[in-house]
């Protein structure tokens, strides 16, 4: 039976509520003093929570696959991040903070340097975010529509922005409108089969509405655009789950991943105390809630291993209050690992800890990476954990008489 | 390669005997002084027996799902759950001790009390099985036929029996003949496929008939039908692993769930020393045993910690019988577990333990969930457990050159 249909039979509605805190990149490797940043934190309350709790290992996505965001979240919240991929222009558009709906095609943009059509800069010089920013305001006031689809703008950093084709009838059948390399013509958006025939045609059309409205602004007088997605039609937590799922997090990026698989966004502040101000004041709103802890991740990826170190200190000295909640089912984990060491997402499995009313207490002497190798839960696909949850939260009937 | 296959191509038929004893919903969860059953039971043979074994834990069919006795049982035959699935109608047919066949399709009915059409008490104020049996047996006397399909009955507890219809053409693309809530008009069972137009007739002109027997009989004076299923074509053990497989069971489901596989289903008593005695007794005949212990889950189901632990101790004060046959492999496990906290089936993982001349000592210090996590076999997919009892009595060869 198809794992969709399964959890959709199983199912069922109750009062229980579950808490999954997701420390972004929590996951590290052996660095200073041999010891990991989950090692070297000092996590009295994790480390006691530790002790009653199932523990175990998560892989993202499979032994040796290091994740992006995107694959990483979609196994956390219990779908298969090999079925269902997120493309990279939804990707960048959730991460500039676009909404996207089922009628969109999103497309990652650079502006670009042209001379006598050869492209001489596939960045424009990096121009400064401001200066994009004018740019795009200057695009979207001329371009609004082509062809009865609208066009929707947004600015990246330096030389990047989103577009969004919103219509019907159009397909990601399209590949990149983009020379890959310096010193080589311009390259307009071209179908990969029929289907994208229409949409890479306003694509092309999009391409050269902006270099009339560009001209004269070298080195930004011309755009590329690839990485053409359509919304993945990912069948909401609410549907599959029966779950009325809320997401706290702080970066537009995961409050998107969020969205996509039909949770509620909940206005937050900045601070892990902001967001878990806000997971106090919706707790009776709703039956699970998401909370993303970001900067774990930032620092790995500078290779801050002691600024890692302080975030995880910080979210242990502030978890009393998310348990004084009384959650039925908490469980801490990451989305994957983010060694300092490697200064990058890695495929090293993720410490995940579940404590229930029905779990069983692996005794562990603290919360890490080597601790939760001796935990109950093994080592396991993170795609897994809703089930945990879920069964936990005791919202799965039976399978089969 | 499929699965079923793969067996099919390796296995070899050869004297070697393998013992399953499956101990029914063994897996407990800390409870009694933070203890499960296995951990609070006194059992020094199985506790001798995990030193000298490969012990681990079973998933019985994904992480978080917590199983029937159907899936569950399927999975420790070797045969993935998810692909065989036993409908609620054969099931409870198994479970009164029915024979199925392959041109059989099994409902599920109640009866139930109807005023002016009108479905009053969809369980007929739960009359008592005697009084049940007695309407069985004038149903069954007064309609043994229709459009030549046979009309086979058999009573339930209270309210509940089944219909086995028996014939050609037949198909469970049925919808249930049941309105769902009282105060609703009585509802015939529809097709819900063109295929199983026939059924759905034959289906309704069986309710029409027994309404005109049950005249009078208020408050049984009507039946409800639901869950339409047809035989499951399951290869059989012989034809898969090449095994000659006799089952023990003392409930009439789990001789039906081994009857499903191509079991030969032997005559037993009462008590786990009368199964012995019968395992004794074919010693000879067979090279694949499934001995059932039912108890373990009864008083799991019921919260009875205590009791649950005696059944525990009282197989291991029997263990010594069975060592004393000398089989050549020798599996102890549970289908899945039923945690007396819980009073339900649950989705933990089962501790299981192989012996053979070619398993690994773990060394563990007893047989139970928290040791068995430290051994050898690790936390697996319980429909693995087969391949491991084939490997270990030799009777699997190398897959490739």
């Amino acid at each position: 039976m198809e794992r969709e249909k399964l959890f959709e039979e199983l199912t069922v509605k109750n009062e229980k509520k579950i808490v999954l805190a997701v420390m972004d990149g929590l996951g590290g490797i052996p660095y200073r003093d041999g010891k990991t940043e989950l090692e070297m934190a000092k996590t009295p309350n994790m480390d006691k929570l530790a002790r009653e709790s199932s523990c175990g290992l998560a892989i993202p996505v499979l032994y040796g696959i290091t994740p992006g965001s995107g694959p990483a979240h979609l196994s956390l919240f219990g779908y298969d991040p090999l079925k269902y991929e997120i493309g990279r222009g939804i990707l960048e558009a959730l991460g500039v903070g676009m909404e996207v709906t089922e009628k969109d095609v999103a497309v990652r943009g650079n502006f670009a340097t042209m001379e006598n059509g050869i492209i001489t800069d596939r960045r424009a010089g990096r121009i400064p975010t401001e200066y994009n920013r004018e740019l795009i305001s200057l695009l979207s006031k001329e371009i609004k529509e082509i062809d009865g689809v609208k066009i929707i703008l947004k600015s990246g950093r330096e030389h990047r922005f989103v577009l969004i084709l919103r219509g019907d009838g159009l397909s990601d059948h399209v590949g990149d409108g983009d020379p890959q390399k310096e010193g080589l013509p311009q390259k307009l958006p071209e179908a990969t089969s029929p289907e994208g025939k229409k949409t890479a045609e306003i694509a092309a059309k999009f391409v050269k509405r902006a270099e009339e409205v560009l001209k004269g602004k070298h080195p930004a007088n011309t755009v590329l655009l690839r990485g053409f997605s359509k919304y993945p039609g990912i069948p909401s937590m609410e549907k599959i789950f029966k779950l009325r799922p809320a997401a706290i997090a702080t970066y537009p990026m995961y409050r998107g991943l969020a969205r996509l698989v039909g949770m509620d966004i909940l206005d937050t502040g900045e601070t892990i105390a902001d967001e878990i101000d806000t997971l106090k004041k919706h707790w009776e709103q709703y039956d699970f809630f998401y909370v993303h802890i970001k900067k774990t991740d930032s620092y790995g990826e500078d290779g801050n291993f002691e600024a890692k170190v302080k975030v995880i200190e910080e979210f242990d000295s502030l978890l009393p209050e998310i348990l004084a909640l009384k959650p039925d089912v908490l469980v801490i984990t990451g989305d994957h690992s983010t060694p300092s060491k490697l200064k990058a997402h890695s495929w090293h499995p993720v410490p995940f800890l579940l404590k229930s009313d029905y779990c069983f207490n692996d005794g562990l002497s603290a919360f890490n990476e080597r601790e939760c190798l001796r935990g109950s839960l093994g080592i396991f696909p993170a795609v897994e954990g809703m089930a945990l949850m879920l069964a936990n939260a005791l919202k799965m009937e039976k399978f089969g008489a």
